[in-house]
């Protein structure tokens, strides 16, 4: 029997939503004013969900430290008061919509994680729009 | 591999939980307060999920203005500022109760999506209880 | 030197912005979808401040049981799952909006506080609006 | 078709995550200041999840108040306020992690609730970690 | 006797924080990561609290849609999905920290509201940290 | 004219609420189920709130960098996962009452900041309850 734990991480980025092989009008009509040119931002909110059995002696699945300094260390530092379109390689040609830095994080975070504890990333762009991906 | 995007909405509306079969002391016993006569009302708000694969070209499954388009014609303006039980047809003969709305929002949502997406829905009545639906 | 306490509360009821002097399509101007004839709801959401001077043997200005017993009993009974146009007699003539709702709890809790802890209400209608009353 | 409605509670204790087999610096290598020697605590947050159909003449799955009644008087009555290393049986071999809490908490309701209505316990700890178990 | 009422707004921008009679190493100094070049960004949260004399036959001291009309044309749409070091004229030479981003909007509503209403302003740039400012 | 900076924090301690020079049951008449004899505890959460004018150069009264430095240094290292009655000097004779909690916070905070900032502590025990103390 297996139990899921999640961690809560926050991290504030700037980015626009833009195809680089569409005109500006075309952005516009598709993205609407996530297309401008100078970039906006928000406050990313992440949890990171791990499942598995719990070991007895601890009483936990994965310790709530190791999630914290690997998830710290590969994604916020990474991502952190960043511009997404500029700065990470993995967005040079992927637009930041919420759903690809979703999956940009599970797989950096899978990778690491070995495949193991059924990896499952939901991300909050605001309070009224949130995506979950699980590979 | 399939991705599920979340939009939050929120509606206010007035409904009593009532059983025409049943008179007013059973109504009373099986329902409360909630059965009083002149009606009370809440805050709902509403989470839509859908899923499915990210398009390359828009790095999302379906744009956010199209869901809020939907579901905000189709549902907030039906239901929002609204007495569930006299002014809503789906009521005329059920219990608005959270479970039945977030049916009756299920089922007009999927019509329109095309029983595409894997739509499911999550209905917070108060912030202590809420019910989720996908079909 | 004084410190303040609050105490927070919720309660569920059913109304509608009426002036009974003015005629539909003129309520419907200046109080728009509020006005529609047969009521919405909100879950309220309602702070009670008081303020005083802390009791070196208790170690509070006021126990939270005092507060929570009259709150509950005086404006909590009062109100939950009501019609406030209809069963409140405090909105018989007048207009239950959250200002006005505000000024009706204060008036009747300060009365049992006996004008003592400066009290202050803070009364959500919904996450996006609230109003704060003080006498 | 099936419906779940989740309720929510809250509780207050006190905890230390502490394994008698270890002395006090591997318990401070494993559980660091969670190991402290006379206690911290959490506000607790639990949501209880019920699945099944929807009983067309109550429009529910089960009451609200069944369930607030047996988690109330289970699972509130039994941990709040208390120290859960000291004062709760089934944590005198088990060590007190929110994992083991919300297992411990998911098999005394599910034994009440007779393995129907496929019980999921949601349980935070704080506002930046929870766990989910299922059976 | 008066009451405040509160309207809540969001908007979503980037900005750094960057002094330029400074080099880059001092900005960094006194900004560090706020101030990487590339910008960063925030879901900004905006409380507009007015204060007034609840006019009787209206229940209110301004209307909800006036207080809305205003902070949508004159604040949302000038900051929302915008950059604030390139974009917004008053702080082509004002560092836009969230102290500053507050100054400007209620300089800006102040006029407006014509001095009446003892405007406040409540600014949330994460949800670890607020300004509030009342001229 | 001055502007107020919010910051928030967490901590998570152990308490209970009894009054040495009382019995055990008019303890448990005052406080009720806060008396228990084996702790319990709470997420607190805390908003250090400082006023003043905003520097030119900076952009702030006071970097938010400081202002965490010396709360986390001064009151979250020293309250965090601790029991209060028994590990606290200052609740050696003092009831941790959360209004008591605040004012201790409060005393040791505006004696580094030497009675600048005009200092504010909002302190939350629960979701449900919180004080203010300004001194």
């Amino acid at each position: 029997m297996t139990i899921s734990i999640s961690e809560i991480f926050n991290f504030n980025s700037a980015h626009r939503l833009y195809n680089k092989n569409w005109d500006i009008s075309k952005n516009l009509i598709e993205f609407g004013k996530c297309s401008f040119p100078n970039y906006h931002g928000h406050n990313y909110k992440l949890e990171v969900k791990l499942s598995g059995k719990v070991d007895i002696n601890l009483g936990n699945t994965i310790s709530r430290n190791k999630i914290c300094d690997i998830v710290n260390k590969e994604i916020i530092q990474h991502l952190d008061h960043k511009n997404l379109n500029i700065e990470i390689p993995q967005f040079s040609n992927l637009i930041p919509t919420v759903e690809n830095i979703a999956i940009v994080i599970w797989d950096i975070l899978n990778k690491i994680f070995e495949n193991k504890y059924n990896l499952e990333v939901k991300l909050y762009e605001t309070e009224r729009n949130f995506v979950v991906y699980k590979g």
